[in-house]
């Protein structure tokens, strides 16, 4: 019996089981990774690939930076010349084939093209991204030699989470089952994060699985909203990167019904999508670059969702409040700083604020709180902060971490 | 005779000769400064005042957070009752002022009846700053005992300057002297910064004097536009402050026909009142929080001077690029992912980069520049980062600063 975390049991919605395997949990997919020398880390695997027995159904979302990678670009294009679907998933860490012109280009296309030779289906059933250092070419004979050297499989779920990783501590995977009729279903994921993860998804690569058979645009649209309220809900240092991509591949080989508006088994579906993709943006967060502590960030009582969201992502993005977290200091104006800076409408006479269960505000004001209390709600592995604007119904979660050394020594010389 | 460093020499405009004596430095001011005991660190100064001795038309650009201390609120009230006019400034660190509750705002404006008492003034005549810890109640028998206690001066520039400082590592003050006609006018001023510094402001008090005559509205609009190009174009990391204020005085004394436009000396004086604020704009980047390197951003060939702007300060404000700055690593990569995510409108494929004198990125693709120049581009105690859009005659440029351990170190236990 697998051993499942705290973090994957606590918000786990009735009728989902957590199984294991990740992107390997469904039936009908295979993964795997290699070492191809692409890092300089000799035998840290560096390439992976995801295939599947048969073409899916998929759906994607991806950076809005006007500085893609040639990855993103090319998924966007074999995704509409396959009609929302592929069948394969090529990944690469350690360069990001961003900022190196049309060869860069090239070079990614070759990828597919190779991983569509490997399983004889067509290039444009393959997928390709990349995460790791701006501005160099690929070394492309070593990718080669990676893409004939990988062995999909279908315990090869971990090898694939683990090929994916750049200065992540650990690999961050979930997948569940649950019942459509009398069809199980499986979906799954892995995801990878560390810095320069900010709204609108960052370095963060994410590939989930399922064997539903689903509509392609309501997967699209699902997907999509899912993203809305995971990965671009997750802020590590406000950068956003040039190769964020979210990829969902689902093969239908549960054979039910195809899921649409109003099909059995759309809303449950949605609902494992959903605690599937929170978890793992929480994941990315709680690894963050030098992270010690999660910051969980509740704003509530907005006049609009997209003024909850501004809000909350503000706090979890203000350096100065991180550093707060990071040294266990209860030092609420920086909040209060960061709320007014956000752009959200709000009341600063009626505002409330919480540190765990310690309130901290009420009516824009500093309670009389214990000081104890307030420092032991900061001084666990978990940082809860909520706030109520008190001037509408809408809410919104987002998720950070502190900032730290770690972060710093992460970051000042990485090209070396 | 002064000694004035390279920073105020190098880009001293033709017709501005360098004085002393920062905001006493025009004929009619006198300022000083006590320690009242609101900061907890004995002796260090925390009560300024600055005074003239006739009323001064007054303009003011404030924060623009929802969340604004009571003491930018009052601000804003006394210069409308007042009609654009103010004739002292009393100013304390240790303490925003700010989420503490109508008290705070009656603290606020016992300030300004305090020093206006003082001075034999109506206490509308009266500005008020605080910048410190958010959510406390002033103390204000010791803020009374140092309304009190401080003798303002002619030569009292310098000890007003310390006064306004909170974690600010050294005095930010510049004064010129120039001719309009046959009268001789000075603008002197002194400011503090040092963390939350951002876009629209930031934990940033400024403080000008000018002895110069003039109308009250080309003045408020003259000081918008200086600030817009200057202080709005500072990040040390991201955060803006509830406390943001810069105010500029103007006696008159100097006696020349009041500067609207087209009045002989108006280009002139806004020449000089952008040299300062700049000046001064780029102390707080070099003197940011834990900073050991400042960082000097040109964006030119953009679309329009907002997207110049935009992409000038997102290069600013990425915590990924500062912390390659610190450790001097020319990781450029981080420029392109901060350019792509800044909203501005960019052509990948045409884009051009320096860092320094080095030509990084042409086309969109890295040049073959030569590694050690462009580490010894990175060495110095400044990095200059240029960036050309080509798409359109836009520019502008942004000061920001690394991120360093000794900006963790700062903001860990600020409270405590």
């Amino acid at each position: 019996m697998a051993e499942f975390t705290e973090y994957m049991t606590r918000d786990l919605p009735a009728g989902l089981r957590l199984v294991e395997g990740g992107v390997t949990a469904a039936p009908g997919f295979r993964a795997g990774s290699t070492y191809s020398g692409i890092k300089s880390d000799v035998g840290t695997p560096d390439l992976a690939i995801l295939v599947a027995d048969v073409p899916c159904v998929a759906a994607g979302t991806f950076t809005t930076s006007k500085t893609a990678s040639h990855t993103v670009h090319l998924c966007k294009e074999h995704l509409a010349a396959a009609n929302l679907h592929a069948q394969a998933v090529v990944v690469n860490s350690g360069n990001a084939n961003c900022s190196n012109g049309r060869q860069g280009y090239q070079d990614a296309k070759r990828m597919t093209e190779l991983t569509a030779q490997k399983f004889g289906i067509p290039a444009e059933l393959v997928l390709v991204s990349s995460t790791g250092i701006i501005g160099r070419l690929l070394p492309m004979e070593k990718v080669e030699q990676g893409i004939a050297a990988v062995v999909p499989n279908e315990q090869g779920g971990t090898d694939f989470a683990q090929g994916i990783l750049t200065t992540d501590t650990r690999q961050k995977t979930v997948a569940v089952e649950f019942e459509i009729g009398d069809k199980t279903v499986r979906l799954g994921g892995s995801t990878k994060g560390a810095g320069m993860i900010y709204p609108n998804m960052a370095t963060m690569l994410c590939y989930i699985t399922t064997n539903i058979a689903v509509n392609p645009q309501f997967l699209q649209r699902e997907l999509r909203a899912a993203v809305a309220d995971s990965f671009n809900m997750v802020c590590i240092d406000g950068d956003m990167s040039t190769n964020d991509t979210v990829l969902l591949l689902a093969n239908g080989l549960a054979g039910n019904e195809p899921l649409r508006d109003g099909v059995t088994g759309a809303d449950t579906f949605s609902t494992a999508l959903r605690y599937v993709t929170r978890y793992l943006a929480r994941e990315i967060a709680r690894d963050g670059e030098g992270a010690t502590r999660l910051m969980t960030v509740q704003v509530r009582g907005a006049a609009t969702e997209a003024d909850a969201k501004a809000a909350a992502r503000a706090i979890t993005a203000s350096p100065l409040w991180q550093c707060a977290v990071a040294g266990g200091d209860p030092n609420w104006g920086r909040i209060v700083a960061a709320l007014g800076a956000s752009g959200a409408d709000l009341r600063h006479d009626v505002l409330e604020l919480w540190l765990g269960d310690v309130q901290i505000m009420h009516g824009g004001v500093g309670t009389d709180y214990d000081q104890e209390a307030a420092k032991e709600a900061m001084a666990g592995k978990e940082v809860r902060v909520t706030v109520d604007l008190h001037i509408g119904n809408a809410e919104a979660t987002a998720w950070g971490c502190d900032l730290t050394h770690g972060y710093i020594d992460e970051n000042t010389l990485y090209t070396r």
